[in-house]
């Protein structure tokens, strides 16, 4: 992977956006005992957003496209990742804003092994919003992410990118049987291995990949924490190592997975490539804290990668 | 207690004030596990500042000093606490900020059986801050209720207080072994379970209260969530019955119990009279969902009272 022989790639990234408080914590909190965070901060967070965080690291241009809270002045949260996408250089342009809705939030306690504890609330109201012109927003992009958080807004953006024939990748990150138009319409599925066993209905993660394959055309794999990511490869399974490393903090790993993988399509390579690219992504976003805020930059990923070839 | 026939006093609260994000959910977040909320609100807390909410829904007139961080303007958690407190109807003015330090904020998860799952950070340089006046701040106060999150600066309020002989309730909520100069300068310590446990070095919470009462004159008692409360009468152990009611939350149960019984100490009620309403107040407050939002108004108390005479 040689950065000067690619051109700077544009990846839309669609679906969530949360703000994130994150806590930093020697023992996840337990009913009635009050636990001092050693640590606090407020990050950007949600799957699309954190994914396009990855890919502006990576060098490459990202923009967000999903729904806010609003309106704008009054919806508090949504400012705050607005103000902190303008730092990572996201154009969210394209965001509608729900207006009298609040913008997803989310705690989140880090532990001393660099699990997480996460909870969220997402207002039902945003999931009325959609894309005000998908044509347009995917009009210079090179690929697609999206997630399934808000399956109608991102199969318009999916159907327009399908359109013109770019890779779009689907992050089956939330656990739901209804994402089988997205399925259909996407030319890469990424699960995490709980969206998958829901998907599937089935707790196998290779099996699951099989049954879920007879539904959709689309390339298939599944990030499973720590372990190997599983693909299908012509109908045969295969797996991606995982890089080995001191985990500090896994929050944001999956999203950066998945933004790399889908710059990586965008620069054209194949599949396994993008995979052991995302997959050195991920496991350096696990040795940093502060979730998406530890993805690395592509100069770091190709000397991680280079130290282990 | 009729409110026709007591003036109405004023309640000086004096710790730590923290800005809640209250998240309610179906169970308790688990590391791996996204945890859907199906509520969310921003409301204020910590210990003292809660009491002084309890006391003004109460009637009466409360005011609440503690470190916050700063400056104005930049420090939006210390700007949101304050807002949010002007709303209740609580002065606040002689709030020291701290430059360059955030206000406190916890996450909390409310579960379906109304138990409480709480993170928080508190930035040490809060506790370098001390009143700019303590004799002004006490000056026209009719009780004090201090918690004992920040002792240095509530023991130089406590002190002042006394000095007046008027009563000062300490909030001996949290676990710490360094407490002992507060607990000798207060006229009413009322610890929590665990807050007792970590002073007494004792799991047995009766023979704990025994214990302390060899440091300190000041009348003693220990709350224990839907357990009857303990005190110490000249030496004899004693329990006011806690009322039992169907729990929603219990988030600021404790600080309501201190609020209302530092409230009725001003109004000239005897300890025990003074808990009975106290232990009426939290129970109300159970009741209810939105942490010290919902504290009982003094009607409520006394008509909860009157049913149960």
């Amino acid at each position: 992977m040689s950065s000067a022989d690619t051109a700077r790639k544009h990846v839309l990234c669609a679906g969530i956006a949360v703000l994130d408080q994150v806590f930093r914590v020697a023992n996840f909190p337990r009913p009635d005992v009050k636990t001092q965070a050693s640590e606090f901060r407020t990050v950007n967070g949600g799957n699309a957003a954190n994914a396009a965080v990855a890919i502006s690291r990576l060098g490459a241009r990202a923009s967000f496209a999903g729904p806010l809270g609003g309106p704008a002045g009054e919806d508090a949260v949504g400012d705050a990742f607005l103000a902190l996408a303008a730092r990572e250089g996201i154009d969210c342009s394209a965001c509608p804003r729900v207006d009298g809705a609040p913008t997803s939030i989310s705690a989140i306690c880090i532990d001393s092994r660099g699990e997480r504890a996460i909870v969220n609330f997402r207002d039902d109201r945003l999931a009325a919003a959609r894309p005000v012109n998908a044509a347009a927003l995917v009009a210079d992009a090179d690929a697609v992410m999206a997630d399934n958080r808000f399956p109608e807004f991102a199969a318009e953006v999916c159907r327009a990118a399908r359109a013109r024939r770019i890779p779009v990748v689907l992050d089956a990150d939330e656990p739901r049987r209804d994402s089988n138009d997205l399925l259909a319409i996407v030319s890469h599925v990424v699960f995490s291995a709980e969206g998958l066993r829901a998907t599937a209905g089935s707790d196998h993660l290779g099996r699951s990949l099989i049954d879920v394959s007879k539904r959709t055309p689309a390339f298939l794999a599944v990030t499973d924490g720590r372990n190997d990511v599983l693909w299908l490869d012509g109908g045969e399974l295969r797996q991606v190592p995982a890089f080995a490393v001191d985990v500090v903090d896994t929050l944001g790993a999956g999203d950066t997975f998945h933004g790399a993988f889908a710059l990586m399509l965008a620069e054209g390579r194949n599949e396994r490539d993008a995979m052991r690219v995302a997959a050195a992504a991920a496991a350096l976003k696990c040795t940093r804290y502060g979730g998406i805020l530890g993805a690395p930059t592509r100069a770091e990923v190709e000397a991680f990668l280079a130290a282990r070839d």
